[in-house]
């Protein structure tokens, strides 16, 4: 069975418990997991014998080429107008939406087109697929990390006093994309000195003092798949803070990595680091979540956070990266991707993660 | 009055024309039009004496820098149900809402939040705002302008047999990132041979050939703002027919451009050029609008289409973009970016399109 039949099997059997006789589908990443379809624009309707795409003219022949298993449904504008009308016409009687991705405008549409259609809200159908990646989506993600670790490699050599947060950060995105990546799967971020005290620093033209810390974090975008790692640096001497913070974090990245194993419940994971990292008096200083799940998005299930009773299952691929942030001073974070197996996890990043602050 | 000052008051005039007490904005181009905010989350509320950015702890510090204008309101999650509970401490009693940004899960959280209040949709209240740029505005795009110019003279350097499309695409938006632009505006195409019969071709490995036609589409994101253009070259050799089917794009392009100004009616001046593509033989082959807004989304409104009858007004930036696409010959397009004056239009694009096809 192809990948893509075999995903419309398995969504059509979250639509058999849902109760639902079809199922439209509006965001990107969806429709591309469904269809293979990466245009800006159109959506899906799948309904128990036929599935549809739904997009413009500009997409005729790309959405043959990549969405095979699908009929393509040419429509000027008012795209959901006519899958309303088409879904009349098949006769479907209830029909699930979710409601984190079709607009108000979007459903008003739909509902306009099939006037006595039954709309059902239904979050995350295809997310929940979408979580457990198959082998073949491994071996793409681990492609991803494969690039961000050369282009790693290559940005550490470049960190000197003088250098720009801009340049390194460059340096690294255009070594992956001649490499092959579509992308960077998010920008990336080279946040130095005080800046890496900022868990979501914007990379800027600031230069490379000694003595700063430099948090890289990176991911490349390849077939669709991205990845995502963080390493820290310190650039020609490492004050004795900056040693310590990296000595608990990296302990603790260790540790919560040790515990990613299916049958894990998500927010214990996430307590393990947390734990270390309050019991070294940081606990107000690692204000977010341990990870999160990598796949067509860079943030998707399952989430490594506190309270999250989801349980890890075989497949799941997902960042493993406590931080620690003194505002001020700057900050340390150190993050891997680990696919889920059922004894423990496998490590997708390459990158070497030395025990002691590494200065470069 | 500063720029966001005078925004506010703007989008004020509208909410009382429009006999609304709120109003919520949801998409990020509109946030940050108005507030400055570029953060990948977070929402507007705009009330009569409050203006309110609502996102989470991430964006702390970056809210408060972006957009001073704003007070700060740090949700963790849900941000519409308390966005919906702060409107209803305010007093609110009417607030509009985008349907075609607002998604399904926002407004049932807001319902939530403010059970009491009027929820009415009122589409493009604020694009139509960013339609009329002013002159920071302009200047913020002829500066992204300017840097696809760059790019395109490199690019046109490297058209020659062997080369591939991506190595040239590639190439263009590294030297718009080293020299300032924060991104790519969209995805660099560089169409070749049969491929540029497909206006919204992927770049792809295929290697240029004498006597292929080459369309590129580029431009540059600046400080928030994007530009757009295109040309057309031939390899080496420039077939007959490439040459013919050159000379009726350039001459509609010119035409079109030079039917710009204000007042002239979107439809008109998409006709004048598709008139003249139509009496050369080759109306089929111009299955797309004329050209569209450009401005903080690389498409935005005003749209240069049939049937469109809005008309264009002084500070409206528009692409006249008119193409030829043969199936399995070729195609050309031409594109320049244009800033609407009252008494015509002023070209921000700087690069040559010469009346005859470039061989390069």
């Amino acid at each position: 069975m192809s990948e893509s039949a075999d995903r419309l099997r398995r969504i059509r059997h979250r639509m058999c418990a849902a109760e639902v006789d079809g199922l439209v589908v509006s965001s990107p990443s969806n429709i591309f997991y469904l269809s293979g379809f990466r245009g800006s624009s159109g959506a899906l309707l799948i309904a128990e014998r036929r599935c549809l795409l739904f997009s413009d003219f500009r997409y005729r022949l790309q959405a043959r080429e990549q969405a095979p298993d699908f009929e393509f449904v040419e429509v000027p504008r008012r795209l959901l107008a006519r899958m309303g009308e088409v879904a009349g016409e098949e006769g479907l009687q209830r029909v699930a939406y979710d409601p984190a991705h079709l607009t108000c405008e979007m459903k008003d549409q739909l509902a306009e087109g099939a006037p006595g259609l039954d709309l059902a809200p239904a979050e995350g159908l295809v997310e929940a697929l979408r979580s457990v990646k198959s082998a073949h989506e491994v071996e793409r993600i681990g492609g991803a990390a494969a690039l961000a670790d050369r282009a790693l490699a290559r940005m550490a050599e470049l960190l000197r006093p003088g250098a720009t947060e801009r340049e390194i950060a460059l340096e690294g995105e255009f070594l992956m994309r001649r490499q092959g990546a579509e992308a960077a799967a998010f920008d990336v971020i080279v946040a130095s000195g005080p800046r890496s005290a900022l868990p979501h620093a914007e990379t800027t033209d600031r230069e490379l003092l000694p003595g700063d810390l430099v948090v890289i974090d990176i991911g490349a975008k390849v077939s669709g798949y991205c990845s995502d790692m963080t390493r820290t640096f310190a650039v020609q001497s490492a004050p004795k803070a900056a040693q310590d913070i990296y000595g608990i974090v990296y302990r603790a990245q260790r540790a919560a990595a040790a515990g990613v194993r299916a049958g894990a419940v998500c927010g214990e994971v996430d307590s393990i680091a947390r734990a270390m990292i309050e019991d070294a008096g940081h606990g107000d200083d690692f204000g977010h979540g341990l990870g999160h799940g990598v796949g067509i998005d860079v943030h998707e299930a399952p989430r490594l956070a506190k309270e999250q009773d989801a349980v890890l299952v075989a497949g799941n691929v997902v960042t493993v990266e406590p931080g620690v942030y003194v505002d001020g001073f700057g900050g340390v974070r150190l993050e891997d991707l680990l696919v889920v197996r059922a004894e423990g996890a496998e490590n997708m990043t390459g990158s070497p993660m030395p025990p002691e602050l590494p200065v470069v």
